[in-house]
């Protein structure tokens, strides 16, 4: 990455500098491609996956020279804003799937809003996510892959938080397109992918201009952080067969939150969750208080997700899942680089909370 | 940008990590803002401008809370392809200002378009280059603002050759937005700008999701790519003091074109140009052909521009100055880091042009 920083060439330009610049770009498209089982040919790179998902969402597509249009979207309620908000379909072209309890997206509501669907208006076209990025929980992507295939839909999974976490695979035909984020694989910010299983159905530019992507996205390309995304795309693959251990450590986290504060909730708790993730709520504890005590503490913990420019509000993933008190919540990551000593000082942390809640609970 | 690229925060996170990320985000708001006269908080940062020139060209705006509708869209014959191609209008909606043999936007022609422009309709865009990017031909920006502003236009101006080659100042009124790129004033690519005059008027967003860039455009920041693109732009603000030097410098490449190769012509050499740039044909000589010639002999030229996938062909740009025959021309770049030894190589490649120019006369 840092050798790509210092690239001077573009890679579109056909002298030897760019030349160079394009073979780093093309090599980063293989490792990329091969993360979710895909074939670099039909990767296109993006600024980030909220752009992924702009460019993804729209009504307006081109198969071929022909164009195709899509009359709905489907998303989930508790899908990441970038995907909820639903790009550039009008609000009432927006159908809303609901979530159960346990986090796991309604496949019985799904089912009726598909059969429900007017073909003779245009496709219907699903986005949602394969992972939740506040709990964690693992959607069964393969099952409403099957069943939106049943239905003549198109399905694109919001996969930033499931790469690297879960076996993503194109190929097995499940999915049509995997929205795809670096930072979330360890890589830097400022890259993102639209992985596609096949090339000739695609969105109509969202960044038109110059021929870049094969016309899909125009603009000089982020080499760098493209580079390390490639770099990033290589390792997460490496790791994903060690991502037990990671299983192991978030468990740890996990019991000593119960052991200190047995009242915690920890949610998502009784379905399928990706190792790094773990997102608890403190009853009678609002999520920005304990955030402050965390971060007092040299712990660095989220309330909620941090894509809303520093607001912490309630979580719309928890009130999808019904949870209207407790609606405050605080993520844990972790991940291989976590250690024994990030754990010991979590602890210290959850200890001092616990010791105020108990002095609260006396002075009441 | 090294210290950024290892910085965990993500700037909309209130823990410890994140404030730190939010500092370096505003210190480049602060310096990007800088460099054209503007204020930091009417700084949008994008993924490029390729991005930016597709968020700012929608007939869709906003002001305060009210919709705000442009009819048509007025683009010059000379601008990029991305924004010659419109955004977000239709084609119907897009009209084309011509340009003169010497480069120059057709004034006359820009006037009798507005004096033509149906009010009824919508109000009147345009979005013109400041400095083209083949030629170099500097426009009169200052003119072409107060020519707008007298017909009710809004006047967008991509700055991007422009901003460390010439002063630009959006507080002197006659520019509502600028375009920036960061890697064409030396920074990293895969940031870019809009910086407006105020921030009242706004176009629709075209990347939603996330509330980041006070909802102009959603998506994790890319901190490390801004960092750089800030300490380019405080940079290049200092170097416009000694543009006097490259322009020096670029008139011995000229003059060692036309001693090596007199019948070669030298694109805008009549107008005002950026420091910065040569762009020359050399007749009955394809582009393509030098192109390989210099890059065999170590020197990078561009053959038009580099934005279109590797494509070498006819320049729009001298298609658009009436130049059927010479529209196949190379670009040299020079820059504050050009060097002696840099000139005598572009010399001595000149040479063997030359000589093989007058092997193939003899030849024929």
């Amino acid at each position: 990455m840092l050798d790509a920083l210092s690239m001077p060439g573009n890679p579109s330009s056909v002298h030897a500098e760019g030349r160079e610049a394009r073979r780093v770009l093309e090599e980063a498209r293989k490792h990329v491609s091969r993360l979710v089982g895909g074939r670099a040919e039909h990767v296109v790179f993006t600024s980030g996956a909220t752009e992924a998902a702009a460019m993804l969402l729209t009504p307006h597509w081109t198969m071929g020279r022909a164009a195709l249009e899509f009359s709905t979207l489907y998303v989930s309620a508790a899908d990441h804003p970038c995907v909820l908000k639903g790009g550039r379909f009008s609000r009432n072209k927006i159908n809303i799937i609901p979530v159960q309890s346990d986090g796991l997206i309604d496949l019985g509501a799904l089912k009726a809003l598909l059969a429900a669907h007017d073909r003779d208006a245009g496709l219907p076209l699903i986005a949602v996510h394969a992972v939740n990025n506040e709990t964690g929980v693992i959607q069964p992507i393969e099952e409403i892959g099957r069943l939106a295939k049943s239905h003549g839909a198109t399905t694109i999974f919001d996969a930033v938080q499931a790469a690297g976490r879960i076996p993503l695979d194109i190929s097995a035909g499940y999915a049509d397109y995997f929205i795809l984020s670096s930072h979330k694989i360890g890589g830097p910010k400022g890259a993102g992918a639209v992985v596609g299983n096949a090339d000739l159905m695609m969105p109509r530019a969202l960044i038109g201009g110059g021929g870049q992507e094969k016309g899909h996205r125009a603009g000089t390309e982020n080499l760098a952080a493209i580079a390390g995304f490639g770099a990033a795309a290589a390792e997460a693959l490496k790791n994903l067969e060690r991502v037990d251990l990671v299983a192991k450590l978030r468990d740890r986290f996990e019991t000593a939150i119960l052991k200190q504060i047995p009242d915690a909730v920890i949610h998502g708790l009784g379905v399928n969750r990706v190792a790094n993730t773990c997102f608890f709520s403190i009853p009678a504890m609002k999520a920005e208080t304990a955030q402050i005590a965390f971060d007092l503490g040299g712990v660095a913990l989220s309330a909620g997700s941090a894509c809303s420019s520093g607001r912490v509000g309630p979580s719309h993933v928890l009130e999808a899942m019904g949870l209207g008190n407790e609606a405050s919540a605080l993520r844990v990551s972790i991940g291989h680089d976590t250690t024994e000593a990030d754990l010991a000082l979590f602890e210290s942390v959850l200890v001092n909370i616990a010791r105020r809640r108990k002095g609260s609970a006396k002075a009441a």
